[in-house]
């Protein structure tokens, strides 16, 4: 078997999750794989949970990251999408089982087969454990390899790859991207200003509904959403009340849903992509006499991840984000816990990330 | 203005809920209206809670009843679509505005504008309090009425009206109507027992999901399910976990959704029928990771209750019911109650119901 190649990044080794310096090997390239010089990673929420193993499924050392743009270096005999120079991203996972019923409806991200980009057993490649994208290079799959569309700036494209999916994906799948309709976003974060981007480039109305009012002009003026809801300003809620066709809930704290049903019109769906460990208070009332409801979702397949790069470069929407350096990450890891990040850091790591790290 | 036409039926008077001989007047028919006697009338859960005053609405006297089967005695000038003869039904309401976007998609059912069959008023018809099928003869726009296939029996019909769209609508839409398709129902009652025979006709795999082991039996013999789970068996429970395309949850009393989320294919819905008052618990990791929901569904609109009439006449498909004289009805709604019924009342209107009562 041909050796793997050298690669260098930043890992967690405990439950501390403190980075730092880490050499390891990349899988060698199959026929059917890519191989990317990573330019840029985002940090996303999730890499924290795992670095931290608050999902007590840590496998240390751990490269997070999977939030991915970088530069085609190489590529297997059999890759047909892709070649040495591409510019390209890669997401939430790198592999699925492409035989079952999610990866035939073009949903990998919920094969129970899926392999996410870092702490996640590889059962195709020998069962290594997967390492993220805070490292120099990455071998992945063409199947799981997105193109960057020309004329993207590629720092802050890194996070539509998760962030950017993960709400685009659900607003298409509940038809919350027609010109005309009236979608709520529920946080300004992450994800939750990304929302406000995509929302306006379909056409829709968009209103943010946040519990912080310091966060209106943001949204109005910068962002350019039509309108702006302090959640605890009763008077507000009661007026905007019924006139929602959907909502995206982006908030990871638990929070009371049954006011947000009141926004929506009948049949409205809330998309719902944070995490509270309490569980929700979900009152029959709110949801029945209207037939309305609330779904979970979780990032999106490669399909939907390639439409959203591809609509993101037709109206050039990418992440609002604060570049850092490799050596920054601890403090970015310890100032994303407290939320203080407008709104997404991304690590230039082919500018940082030194090619003597040990 | 032509007078009203006598009317004779049950009302209760107060929130004891009691009916008893309650002589009124019907609106005289125009032009689109359809005069209606009344053969067969359900007993529903939900004319227990108006009766009661549960909802804080009641207008007394409250003549219920909102599932109701009869034949066309005289036609309006201006209607189509029905003959004297012709054996018609109405069911959870007789009024919308037609204009409005939920109107526009055949979800009359949410119209904010929708008068139900009883205790409502009347807008368009003067103001006057809307009362239901337990009396001899019924006034209704025939936009409202339903053609009875020929050959389906008159009393179990009845049941259709309500239970019978309840549990059809939200099937198709949410596609749970497919051959192959794994549905699961909470619930063997009224609507429950109708969803598994919906279920059987559409071609699916059906399996019951009860907190009663007794009715097992009745399940698989008798509505022809093909599993039957004792949702407190958390073996039998973990056996199924993941093989259901989606679940309808037609129990009112509170109860756990989350190990129902468990039971479902990523992706899957559960739609919620029942109307507990206590609020249910919605932990984010149970919908979040695998793209589910659950949404709420309140009966049905106009074109979906054709459609399911249709249905229920090419597969031969009624309720169970216990067909009662007008005069048990007392008794009927303290056994509905206590759920001690076998699965739907439906009271004898034409056959019991005396011309004498005052």
């Amino acid at each position: 078997m041909e050796q793997g190649k050298a690669a260098v990044g930043w890992a967690a080794r405990d439950s501390s999750g403190a980075l730092s310096p880490y050499s390891f090997s990349r899988r060698a390239q199959e026929d059917a794989d890519v191989t990317i010089k990573v330019l840029y990673c985002g940090i996303c929420h999730t890499d924290l949970h795992i670095i931290k193993n608050d999902w007590s499924n840590a496998m240390y050392p751990v490269v997070p990251g999977h939030e991915i743009v970088g530069v085609v270096t190489d590529v297997g005999a059999g890759v047909k999408k892709f070649k040495a120079g591409d510019k390209v991203g890669v997401g939430y996972f790198v592999m699925s089982c492409r035989s079952c019923e999610c990866c035939g409806k073009g949903y990998e991200n919920y094969c129970s087969k899926m392999v996410t980009t870092c702490n996640s057993i590889d059962h195709d490649h020998d069962g290594a454990v997967t390492q993220g994208g805070f490292s120099d290079v990455i071998v992945v799959d063409e199947y799981y390899v997105l193109r960057v569309p020309a004329g993207l700036p590629l720092d802050s494209t890194a996070p539509l790859l998760c962030a950017g999916v993960t709400v685009y994906s659900p607003m298409v799948q509940h038809g919350l991207n027609s010109p005309g309709k009236h979608l709520g976003v529920v946080g300004l974060g992450g994800l939750g200003h990304v929302a406000v981007k995509f929302g306006k480039a379909f056409g829709m109305r968009v209103t943010v509904i946040s519990t912080s009012p310091g966060k209106r002009q943001e949204a109005l003026e910068h962002l350019g959403a039509d309108e702006f809801l302090v959640s605890r300003d009763q008077e507000q809620m009661a007026a905007a009340a019924g006139t929602m066709d959907g909502i995206i809930d982006t908030v990871s704290a638990w929070h009371p849903i049954t006011p947000l049903f009141s926004l929506m019109k009948p049949m409205g769906q809330i998309v719902f992509v944070g995490g509270p460990t309490k569980p929700l208070e979900l009152p029959a009332y709110a949801i029945v006499p209207g037939g309305k409801g609330i779904a979970g979702t979780c990032v999106g397949g490669i399909r939907d991840c390639q439409a959203m790069l591809d609509f993101a470069g037709e109206h050039g929407i990418t992440a609002e984000v604060e570049v850092i350096n490799i050596d920054y990450v601890n403090t970015a890891l310890e100032r994303l816990e407290k939320n203080d990040v407008r709104y997404r850091f991304v690590i230039d790591v082919a500018g940082s990330l030194g090619s003597g790290a040990a």
